[in-house]
């Protein structure tokens, strides 16, 4: 049976693949495994059912059997566990590639996701400027490190790998204005993830799920 | 060998246990491993002979033989794959487990550390007061599901695991008036986490330096 995955109803991204589903839906095409995917309502992701599977009330969680996952990193990480490719075989270059995991979530992903979400819920404040400029400093450090760490190598660490796929999904947030225009090798970088057929395919998928509620409404 | 891990030569918190070597330490000490503590300046943090262990500049790191890895979070997941204690054995358990670490990482500290650095670096702007009023209400919706989830239950699933070991240190930071005081269940959970003989152990040590320098200078 295949695994069922969760995704907004209606992405707030207006079908770009920003929402987290892209993730797992990447990482589960990457490893050829077919899933099924269950819409959810931003009413009913808050809902005592959707919290049975998600305690905190979001998307994406990731049901195989008697196997319930949220966090779309511990996901990827549980994919990339049982089947090839995501995940380098030597233990050392395993145990990198994992680190490269947490850094995109718990390092890079932060200061992204905090200078969106002021984009969108402090427009209309009166420090909204000012402060904008030092979110855009944070993200500008982290990229500076990034791009000095990529160089001229192809993926962050040796083959791509599950770090590679979560490090991509979270920098291309700052695509249009994000200052990504300074770091030509990680836009370059971002860009070859992209191009992979799997993310192809993943990133058409969950823009079908886009289109078909515009259509319906 | 033992393994060597670097933590603050000065830590910011002043002995409070908050940097990220508490939890690589903590971890250490569950499983029993003796290692070693290289510590390094806030300008030693900068050189390319840190950055080549961590690119964006920060501890811990941690060596052991020819692996060298970065990021809290993923040296946990290396210490308690190799060890006994902090994953449970179940592999469905064991996966759930790791969800623990990535919502720990990536879904409840964002926020805990935003309200924190805000306290730090914006405390003498014009829109501090109405603006952690916003990071506030961001925390306690997070507290309120954890609270949630956690109801009387002394872990957050089953035996206590590496997912337990980075939410406390994760929520530890709100002690002294991040609203903890609203979840008792919260609260005692992270009093039980921090009454492990294990905790102790790590927690003396990371004050010991702090106590070493204080005497120095």
């Amino acid at each position: 049976m295949n695994p069922t995955i969760t995704a907004f109803e209606q992405s707030p991204d207006r079908g770009q693949g920003l929402a987290r589903d892209m993730r797992v839906r990447w990482a589960l095409e990457e490893v050829g495994q077919p899933y099924d995917v269950r819409l959810v309502s931003f009413a009913g992701m808050k809902e005592r059912a959707h919290r049975r599977l998600h305690p905190f009330g979001q998307i994406p969680t990731y049901e195989a059997g008697d196997l319930t996952l949220f966090e779309s990193g511990a996901i990827v990480l549980h994919i990339a566990e049982r089947h090839g490719g995501l995940l380098p075989e030597d233990a050392n270059a395993r145990a990198r590639a994992i680190a490269w995991m947490f850094a995109a979530l718990n390092t890079v992903e932060p200061p992204i996701v905090e200078r969106s979400m002021a984009i969108i819920l402090e427009r209309d404040k009166s420090w909204y400027a000012e402060r904008q400029t030092m979110l855009d400093d944070r993200v500008r450090a982290r990229l500076g490190e990034l791009s000095n760490h990529l160089g001229d190598a192809e993926w962050l660490d040796g083959e791509f790998s599950a770090g590679d796929l979560l490090m991509v999904t979270v920098l291309r947030r700052l695509r249009g204005g994000g200052g990504l225009e300074n770091y030509p090798n990680v836009g370059a970088y971002i860009a070859r993830g992209e191009a992979r057929p799997a993310y192809q395919r993943a990133f058409a998928d969950q823009l079908a799920v886009f289109t078909a509620t515009q259509t319906k409404g």
